[in-house]
């Protein structure tokens, strides 16, 4: 990897950027955006990286839209667990089916990942594609969020909707790459960020695919297909992309090897961390009940990866801001 | 799926086709398609489609490019076994490793799937991501096939080349659905047939991201992670595009639940089924020394699919002919 030189952007630049990314207040986050793009974008320059190769990579939960006080798709599993535990009076006798339904949420977060993938398979199984694309549908068009009482889709960053726009006018095709269940968030993706299903990447689990009188279906099955979190979000990049990015954002730990894999090769590559900085209008903390940035804030340093201080660097949080 | 009324095309309509697949004889196989294309892309019309559902998926191996004597990865296999030997004395005292060698193909074919998968292991793992492309650009710009003599990549559809861009043209995103090696088609794919990395889907082993003296590698590791064949072809689909096709083109069995997947839904689709009949410019064949074509065939007359008689549809076969 290449170090990006102090920035020197010249007064059409700063324009561009200015117009372009107007929720990123100026300071060295925006100006090492602006100037990497400047630089894999100037055709005869060293840096310059032909348009079927600039790929951007963005997780999701954190870095594309809030994940506090938990992942937005933990209380889509709740809600369901909740919705269908008349049909399960069984669950009652399972401690952590039932921590979820009494909302103890303690004995749940003790159940650590391995309690949470229970969860998600039990709730994410047991129907066809097109049956459960109609149920998340359902649900993020009317659920709310605890503590800003909107849609889960109005908690997405305006600045890194504009740095989506920013890309892709120079050419980047940007891939989601998330944790989150991948067919949870293509159903909305493409409405709230513009970036369609073929190019969302993340955690899925066993379809199967079958004739029902005549009708071809693919059903979802309790089983865990792929975790696209830590070491698998390089190995979901393979698969799905192909190719190497030259350009990751994240904000966690669950991030730390797809920034690794992004920069950790020839050529100029852009490394990005959103570190949340804002109590107030956002919220403020290193780790979230399910993970820690430490590991990658340590590494941005000696990687020289941008870090995103919300508080100062953005003018704006949310689209619903004035 | 609705099926397609006789054809009636306007002079420009056959122009335009004329213009764009100069290599397709007029005839119904022809006539089918541009009769498709018209109906989904004119806006205000019943079977109109938006651009960004335009999605057409390709098997490769028959469909794409010849796959005779034997899927062209498979002399990709055995050239491996051959230069590998040396290092590996005791592929002597395994008689489906010693059979390769010996080029006795009757006990390899005896071997069937569970064989070559056991080949396809051995071949394409131990090695990084980087050094597994390296290898197969070396072998597909250098070895020949047998009859033509000539690169494999010379031996490619030039109808389905022209089809390729037709749709494009008409704001399609082209697929490659197959059950070759995802990464061994996505070294030549782009060159070859136009299409990206993040739009060729197939078959794979696992990989694993490590670290290696401070770099991020990618190992591939002898274990099969996703057959792309058969009743995987919808789940890849699903899982690489999240989004259900409107056209599928296949050549064999192999290809029969793409096209179930893809027409059995409401609106207009397509399926189409290159059928190889020509013994003279390239090979004629209802069952390949892997696959069969009947179940496909058969049900392509109650579906309405458009089957491809290549000896009749087809005015040239390769680009390099004449």
């Amino acid at each position: 990897m290449t170090a990006l030189s102090p920035a020197t952007l010249s007064s059409e630049e700063q324009a561009q950027g200015e117009a372009l990314l107007p929720s990123w207040n100026e300071g060295p986050a925006k100006q090492s955006i602006v100037e990497f793009v400047r630089r894999v974008t100037t055709p005869g320059g060293a840096d310059f990286v032909k348009a079927e190769e600039r790929v951007a990579v963005f997780d999701n939960d954190g870095t594309l839209w809030s994940e506090m006080p938990a992942y937005f798709q933990l209380a889509f599993v709740f809600d369901r667990m909740r919705a269908l535990a008349p049909q399960h009076p069984e669950w009652k006798d399972n401690p952590l089916f039932n921590a979820v339904l009494q909302g103890d949420m303690k004995t749940v977060a003790a159940g650590g990942l391995r309690g949470l993938l229970e969860l998600a398979t039990v709730t994410h199984a047991g129907m066809t594609t097109d049956q459960f694309s109609k149920i998340v549908e359902d649900w993020i068009t009317t659920a709310v969020h605890p503590k800003f009482n909107r849609l889960y889709t109005d908690l997405i960053f305006q600045p890194m909707l504009e740095l989506l726009a920013y890309l892709r006018a120079h050419g980047f095709k940007t891939f989601i790459v998330s944790g989150g269940g991948i067919e949870f968030m293509r159903v909305w993706a493409e409405k709230v960020y513009g970036v369609p299903p073929e190019q969302v990447v993340g955690s899925s689990i066993v379809t199967k695919f079958e004739m029902r009188d005549g009708v071809p279906v693919l059903t979802r099955l309790p089983e865990l297909n792929f975790m696209d979190d830590n070491v698998g979000k390089p190995v979901a990049i393979n698969s799905h992309i192909g190719r190497r990015p030259i350009a990751a954002f994240g904000n966690s730990d669950g991030d730390l090897q797809m920034l690794q894999w992004t920069t950790g090769a020839a050529g100029l590559r852009f490394g990005l961390l959103v570190h949340h900085t804002d109590s107030v209008r956002e919220y403020a903390y290193v780790a979230s009940p399910l993970g820690t940035l430490d590991k990658a804030l340590t590494e941005a340093k000696t990687k020289g990866w941008t870090v995103v201080d919300m508080k100062q660097d953005w003018k704006r949080i949310y689209p619903f801001e004035s």
